[in-house]
């Protein structure tokens, strides 16, 4: 059954943006950067994190007690801004509801085609990300002939949390990971994980300076804009302090405030705990 | 409001083991070798692991929903094979439920105590057992003059959960980790997560052989030995074909048995899905 919810003032409502934990929050950063009247309800189920390592059927399930949640805020749009739970639950939830729902890899694909020379593209990810070959479909969908070599990354997420992005062990590990891209001559790769736009520095040093690497957040907020813009949904009037973004957690609403500051370069002020 | 489950054949009644997911094993592994005629069941919660980074609060409702799920299986003890939610949920499971309860943190403590002959012993754990200073108050219980260091690993679970045990980067890893005893004069090492027996080779290597590594999983044993014999609990019967050990998972049941492999060397015939 499909739920409704409309509103005579809909481009004043929030864009809803949800992720596992504080990934998304790379999302949240470049939705700033292009859309800064935009109000964003976020939701991070840091109780549940990581949801990489959890079945199809749990991710889900636990997608759409999130989307449930958000719609009850009234969003006008929302954002899987978690590549596993966009590669995994998003047709689910674009049944579920009328409003526009995107994830990240289809803005993530469609980037790598405009930016690949050689027609061989990488992509990274968690385990269910890859498993799932959302990636390799959306890129066959826009152009079939394209070679996509893929390895997940399982550890990068901890050490992008753990704030262990820049170090000895970060690198090396990296290089482990990157070896898998060796003699496939690619040129693009795809970060298919929102947490990974942190160790873009190691990344890139174990690819090398050649290979163009594909932030699907930045990707994503274009395609918002896009979106909104077409449906005539952008705010036009400018975020106030009563009027501001805010963040829900499913846990540690303080340590989430804490990293959130390694993803966002700035304190956030409204954290809440909820139950779902 | 306390539950009482009572029956004439207790000691055949099988043990419940629980863990946030794969690492209560370890303790599994040790039960089957001290108590072969002992049948368990056993609940790994895969569908929330880890529990390291989740709260109090948290930890203490997904305890108290799995020890209820077990309880209902009739165990006769519930072991909680699991230090996170040991040091944060055993005085609640206690107040909660009549039969013996154990965690892993006491017996690791007194092995502890009984191992050093230098007086500093070095704990080692995920972020929630180390904040929870759990072992340290056990140390300090049993011994006060003793001295104690405690150091997070948080990379240590996901290394033994993706097979990376001994290699290159886990040593690095371990190496970087244990660091923090360098000066500190331990000669005791509580391995203080069910994951990290199986990076025993590397933490060895990183702290040399001279400090003694305590495995919780084999005092666990020995305690569930002790208690059982002393309520005259123990099973005299073997176990058959019909009356076997039971795993539940609350996800990835495939998943669970795969990994299961390198914690038992053994396969698992029976792994079930439950939802909670």
């Amino acid at each position: 059954m499909k739920k409704e919810f409309t509103n005579n003032d809909e481009a004043s409502r929030p864009i809803g943006v949800f992720d596992s934990g504080v990934g998304g929050l790379t999302v949240v950063k470049e939705l700033n950067k292009l859309l800064p009247n935009e109000k964003i309800i976020y939701f991070g189920d840091t109780g549940r994190v990581p949801y990489g390592n959890k079945s199809r059927e749990t991710i889900i399930h636990y997608s759409l007690q999130v989307a449930y949640f958000l719609m009850k805020k009234k969003i006008k749009m929302l954002v899987i801004a978690c590549n596993t739970a966009s590669s995994v639950s998003l047709p689910t939830l674009k049944r579920h509801f009328h409003i526009p729902i995107i994830g990240v890899i289809e803005p993530g694909a469609k980037s790598a085609i405009e930016t690949t020379r050689s027609n061989n593209i990488g992509v990274i990810g968690t385990l269910g990300t890859v498993k799932s070959n959302a990636y390799k479909k959306a890129l066959k969908k826009i152009k079939r002939g394209v070679n996509v070599t893929q390895d997940p990354c399982p550890l990068f997420v901890h050490l992008a949390e753990d704030g262990w992005n820049n170090n000895k062990i970060a690198q090396l590990i990296s290089d482990e990971y990157l070896k898998a891209f060796k003699g496939k001559n690619i040129d693009t790769l795809i970060l298919g994980c929102t947490h990974y736009p942190l160790l873009k520095g190691v990344i890139q040093k174990s690819v090398g300076d050649k290979v163009e690497l594909i932030d699907s957040g930045k990707e994503t907020a274009k395609e918002v804009n896009r979106i909104l813009g077409k449906k005539k949904l952008l705010n036009s009037h400018k975020m106030t302090e009563k009027n501001h973004s805010i963040f829900y957690v499913s846990d540690l609403p303080h340590k989430f405030k804490e990293v959130s500051q390694r993803f966002l370069s700035k304190e956030l002020k409204h954290v809440h705990k909820v139950k779902l």
